[in-house]
């Protein structure tokens, strides 16, 4: 992994590490929306809104216009696919802790444990 | 999700928006070590190594014994389970732009858009 791509990754995290922010990228899953129509459900000011939405612009989660107020926010998810890539390479870890769950449980249920 | 939830995922995300953080994870992927080992490839203090450690800790990513120096670290993929199924929530969003992209390009080449 590059210097950059690596930079990349710590941006995409730092940027999910905030409930507001994920509620935004919740809604913009249902369809774009303007700043005042994700601002509507958050007790938060427009300008504390703008700051996490260019939060999720910087780490490229979303796409905005020039107009910040009236042109729609849409979701970009290439960086999700990024993180879940990330997440796939532990993946044989957690399968291998289920397999090793599953041999216990049979062997409680006096069962051999199954052939691996 | 409930609020515990949302803070979960938030501390979660935030530990692992650092490299050094992911980079102690793979090394932990392969098997256990003590802080020293940890702290080996790194230009880093071991004090500096220790707080990445606590972080990676506080977020349930790794667990430790008492004695930090001596004990060995050890990775826990509970938490990446968790990031994994909220990333998987998104799958549908990308699966759809593939779609699109594998019409277009049928399109170009001359053939019919697939039935969807």
């Amino acid at each position: 992994m590059t210097r950059s791509e690596d930079d990349r990754l710590s941006q995409i995290f730092a940027a999910l590490a905030n409930p507001t922010r994920r509620a935004i990228l919740a809604r913009l899953a249902e369809g774009e929306a303007t700043v005042n129509e994700l601002a509507e459900p958050f007790e938060m000011s427009l300008p504390a809104i703008s700051k996490h939405i260019k939060v999720l612009e910087r780490a490229g989660l979303i796409t905005q216009g020039q107009k910040a107020q009236f042109r729609p926010c849409t979701i970009d998810i290439t960086p999700l696919e990024e993180i879940s890539r990330w997440t796939e390479q532990y993946r044989h870890i957690w399968e291998t802790s289920f397999d090793r769950m599953d041999d216990y449980i049979h062997q409680l249920s006096g069962n051999q444990p199954k052939e691996t």
